[in-house]
């Protein structure tokens, strides 16, 4: 960790200090970490904020990021496009969020993003940006900043994202997958702020897992670290899109549990399923999601497979990475303490007991927000100089 | 990582060489890098070694480990002890191997260890100890230096192997379990040699993995990652030792392997096996291993299912960790090519595509060696001053 990045989120995540205060939270000598500060105020990314108040007689004076910072947080999904302004500590001073259908393309959805950011600009939240973070919903080669065969994503094949949205603002930009993004921000702000070793599940159209080992997001040899989603449950169960039998998303998944909720409806075993299913003409992991909340039987029983199937696959993860904590995010997430109870009985059943003897499995905390401040938190690691 | 620990490491893998060479392969401040030279001469941890001969007219001088530097390894495991003493360079100056019964307890066991290594003093092979480095055939709380109930190893647990030979000996030592040790060795000196993120799995007694992160042993929350012989690889397998169903140990290990070929032997399917039963009243995974060897039907069949489960475990772990390689030791890696076959291509059928289209699974190429050189390597860490 560089001495700039050591001060520049220091200040992101503490606010103004002193220069003692700074010196006593970084484990740097006291004239290097004075140098670098001289340096980070004569380049304007830090400036002065007046006299210490709280501190005794003497007042020190303290400093903090320059308050005209400016970072673009975007978060993409199948579906809709988020994006948030922030200034330097990851405060909005901007949101925007609308309907977007990734599979209208790159040219399209980049060109709507830069025109909500440009929006953004024109009501005078910015003049310019310091960086960029995007968060994409599928494979991602971080080093390049492209999306790598992405199967929801038809276009977007080796688009150079991470170029173009660098032209367009004149700022360096880093592109990530959406689950990495979600577990750096619930690692930042949400339930495991305090934690090392991290596993953050996302539950949605697919599922994916971040992998946070000592601080830093994991991402594997070819970066395609946390692709869960494709582990063999079910030797006998259905076939994949992967071409595979069994795997994860087979069988629980928006798809997989919107095919049961239809079948079941069908077989006039859910009076709420088949009620709805007669209104609309199809279901979706949304009205099993409300069944479940209703009580049905039916709808709680396919949670309660599905958590089974998750807990299995958890199961196993936790005994090979022993991690310090366990988050479960996503649209289905959503699913809440059902899911969590059934997938928790397998984990704790079948795992070790030396890891799971202090193995917390929570929810997310920012919830639907997990993407967006992540993508704050990356486009931050990327301004304030260390390779994330 | 320490400028200390950079520069003897570097002494350590590459022998003497000139202050310019070290400068070159270190990325500190020369000032920094010439002051830590000279508080270790000064200490006698690092010696003057005469002129650079290769290059140029004016000859720099070299400087190299004190040639007097000695570490002991020592790689303890169910049935026999291996001691070795190495000078700083982990070459063996002496080298001792002996049946021992991990079963007769710590005190017997440790009390052996300690002759033999007062046996190598009365040699003249050191006179005094740098660091020991110890690996036990079970869970070891590596920050405390103890075993943790430890399954075949009774009377172990919590036992202070670490203070023990320390107090004995004059000397720092790290305590780690036997798994770990041996990935520690094949990265240094093994086929693992260039790897950062490494899976080492040693399929013997048990089955359990070492996990080897950015180049450093991954232990995770609570010490224990890697344990992955309790992963369940069949809902409707047999019964384990540790209560659950289905295990991989379960299923493939030492035990397992003796008590298919038993039955195997029994039904009279193969004359090779039977032979043996009749012979020796029973069987072990060694017979198995020479029937293969050999061409028995059975005996391959056995080797590929089991080829079959490890590679079933593996093909999760290689889509949720990415590794840069598989590497397979352990007694049962004497199987060999059949096992190895067979696991390739269940992992290769069921992993991402992504994270197999670079990935070498390979078997170890210490073999036998590698707890003893991992041994020496963990020892070495402790002397030169990083934490491992």
């Amino acid at each position: 960790m560089s001495v700039r990045y050591g001060l520049l989120t220091l200040l992101r995540d503490h606010g103004p200090q002193s220069r003692a205060q700074l010196t006593g939270r970084l484990q740097v000598p006291r004239p290097r970490l004075l140098a670098e500060l001289d340096r980070l105020v004569a380049s304007g990314t830090v400036v002065e904020a007046g006299p210490n108040a709280s501190r005794g007689r003497r007042r020190s004076p303290l400093v903090e990021l320059n308050p005209d910072l400016r970072l673009a947080a975007i978060d993409l999904d199948a579906r809709s496009v988020g994006v948030e302004v922030t200034d330097g500590r990851l405060q909005a001073v901007a949101a925007h969020t609308e309907h977007c259908d990734i599979r209208t393309g790159p040219v399209t959805v980049l060109g709507r993003v830069t025109q909500i950011l440009d929006k953004i600009r024109a009501e005078g939240h910015f003049t310019r940006l310091d960086a960029i973070g995007i968060g994409l919903p599928g494979p991602v080669s971080f080093r390049e900043g492209i999306p790598v065969s992405p199967p929801i994503m038809p276009g977007w094949d080796r688009h150079p994202v991470r170029d173009v949205l660098s032209d367009e603002h004149g700022c360096p930009v880093a592109v990530d997958n959406d689950v990495n993004v979600m577990t750096l921000g619930e690692q930042h702000s949400g339930v495991a702020r305090t934690v090392d070793n991290l596993i953050f599940v996302k539950i949605g159209s697919g599922i994916g897992c971040g992998v946070q080992i000592e601080g830093r997001i994991y991402r594997g040899a070819a970066g395609c670290a946390g692709d869960i989603g494709h582990i063999q449950v079910d030797a006998d169960g259905p076939v994949c899109s992967c071409g595979n039998v069994g795997c994860l998303e087979a069988l629980f998944s928006h798809e997989a549990l919107a095919r049961h909720a239809e079948s079941a409806a069908d077989g006039d075993r859910s009076p709420v399923l088949a009620e709805r299913l007669a209104a609309r003409g199809s279901l979706t992991a949304r009205d099993v999601a409300d069944g479940a909340a209703a009580g049905d039987a039916v709808c709680i029983g396919l949670v309660r497979t599905g958590g089974r199937r998750v807990g299995q696959v958890l199961a196993g993860l936790v005994s090979f990475m022993n991690p310090s904590m366990i988050v479960i995010g996503g649209d289905l997430a959503d699913l809440g303490h059902i899911l969590l109870a059934e997938l928790r009985s397998v984990v704790y059943q079948r795992s070790l007991p030396l890891a799971t003897g202090d193995l917390p499995i929570v929810l997310s905390e920012l919830g639907g927000r997990a993407g967006v401040v992540g993508a704050a938190v990356l486009a931050s690691e990327l301004a304030y100089g260390d390779t994330v």
